[in-house]
């Protein structure tokens, strides 16, 4: 069998990383800009050449896509956070370039596989898991199982309706979990508030970033706090749902957003308690950070590529 | 191995249903109503005596009850549509009382375990079932597997969120899709609507039920017809958020006031195709009714106890 590589294509950001044939963490890992250049697709192969091992034969290769995605054969619909994608046959244009069997899955749903094998959901069969990035995306397991759905394109968890008056998702419908929480919604919020008067030491700024009212909140900026619990209550409203729906005992939150949860975390217990239906959903529920940090998405990649299509590749 | 006896417990109607030791249709069926006599508990009592066959062995008794429920221990919580219960050891109370192996199940999980394994569901390993009744109860297969939960609590589909501004749930929380679309919420629509001033051909009528309502619309009553599609809209919304979740390839729609179901699926249709995500998650998905009738409850739970306890119970 030879090495694997794994792809993790953000909104943002796209990584690949290289696998020994029996290893567990990257041997080397690139990074480069998902939309700057000529194309997408582009840069998805100078990141994979980026860390093709020289003189090794490399077995297969997976990449983490945003969602929703057709996984058997390999497509990506219209992700709102890829600019010019709409029905791109990812599989088979990799496959062409590279001459290597290529799998295509659902990045968030790949996440949650890696925390369930190796990170923090270790041990829980009924696991959520929940990234907060340029976008909202889910991944579930639930009785020891990923769920997928008919056509692969389940656990869209950033697309459910918190209050249908409310903002506009980039997906093109209003009041969706991601137009509340996920990193530009939370910077729209600030932006907004400043537009109607609020102070804020981040008004003189040319370009607003999550990061940024991040780094004021934890310095006390009262409407950085604000965008963040802002989006803690739509986080709890959200869960309170999938609690409903899922019955889970771990919630695991990922993505670039995640790394401040502390921030959003007290508005969204507040909010959950309040609207979930039996405190019973509550008891012993555990709320973690992810364990993976930014390898998450291609370490889950790897793993599951590895459970999965070993039959396939095996050499 | 003895008979099994299944019970399925609604909001308004207690059913029990006698099964011979390999029969799949009840050779006696009993009905009485849930909230009527001294106790909920005392009427579920004495229609499982009113179907034990006399003279015979009794292996298993399945109670179906409206959730959530903690299945392992067989512990029913506060069900909004049945007065007086919270925590009730229901499966305790009926060991002690008939001496016989008891299992409690989530009565919407049930019918949808009998539809898949009997009904409209054959064959779809990714299927959702709604029933819309005094309640809204959800079931979920997904990956051919029975969706349960950590504690067995999930699929509580009924309690998901349409419109935080929206009208108060059983439940105590605001806006969810069963203070929408459930008998009692079509009938408080029409209610309110008769006393802001409008006008219907159920004007007069003391006591407004969802029957009379259905029977109403058929005539081509509007407002009754509005009623309905005041529900059917917000089914198509929950049911969007669901696609989005679970990606099936089936839903079965159950319940008394899914007899109707032809006055609110065009606002349903119309609905879900404003509100989805991608029209992927549409392609070949099949909307249908219930195929076990009024036995669905009884049916789905008896299956489910020889399925799961076969080893527990046979004699």
């Amino acid at each position: 069998m030879g090495h694997l590589i794994s792809v993790d294509m953000g909104g943002t950001t796209i990584r690949a990383a290289l696998f020994q044939p029996e290893g567990d963490t990257p041997v080397l890992t690139r990074r480069t800009s998902t939309a700057v250049g000529p194309s997408v697709e582009a840069n998805i192969c100078k990141v994979i050449r980026a860390v093709w091992p020289v003189g090794e034969t490399v077995a297969a290769i997976g990449v983490a896509a945003p969602g929703p995605i057709d996984g058997q054969r390999g497509v990506v619909f219209r992700p709102p956070n890829i600019p010019g994608w709409d029905q791109f046959p990812l599989r088979q244009y990799l496959e062409e370039e590279f001459k290597v069997m290529v799998m295509v899955a659902n990045d968030a749903n790949m996440a949650a596989y890696g925390e369930w094998k190796n990170g923090a959901g270790r041990g829980y069969d009924h696991l959520l898991y929940l990234t907060i990035s340029t976008g909202i995306g889910g991944g579930i397991i639930t009785g020891g199982k990923l769920l997928v759905g008919a056509q692969g394109m389940a656990a869209e968890l950033g697309h459910v309706t918190i209050d249908p008056s409310g903002p506009c998702c980039p997906c093109g419908i209003k009041g969706h979990l991601e137009a509340y929480a996920s990193g530009p919604s939370i910077a729209r919020y600030l932006k907004e508030q400043i537009s109607s008067g609020r102070s804020t030491a981040l008004a003189r700024e040319t370009e607003i970033t999550p990061e940024l009212i991040a780094k004021a909140a934890k310095k006390g900026d009262k409407l950085s706090i604000e965008a963040f619990s802002n989006a803690g209550c739509a986080l709890g409203k959200a869960l309170a749902g999938f609690l409903h729906i899922f019955n889970p005992s771990i919630i695991i939150f990922g993505g670039g957003v995640s790394q401040s949860m502390e921030l959003f975390m007290p508005a969204l217990q507040d909010s959950l308690a309040r609207h979930v239906l039996s405190p019973k959903y509550l008891e012993g529920l555990k709320l973690v950070h992810a364990g993976l940090g930014d390898n998450t998405g291609v370490t889950g990649m790897m793993t599951f590529l590895r459970h999965n299509y070993r039959g396939a590749y095996a050499a």
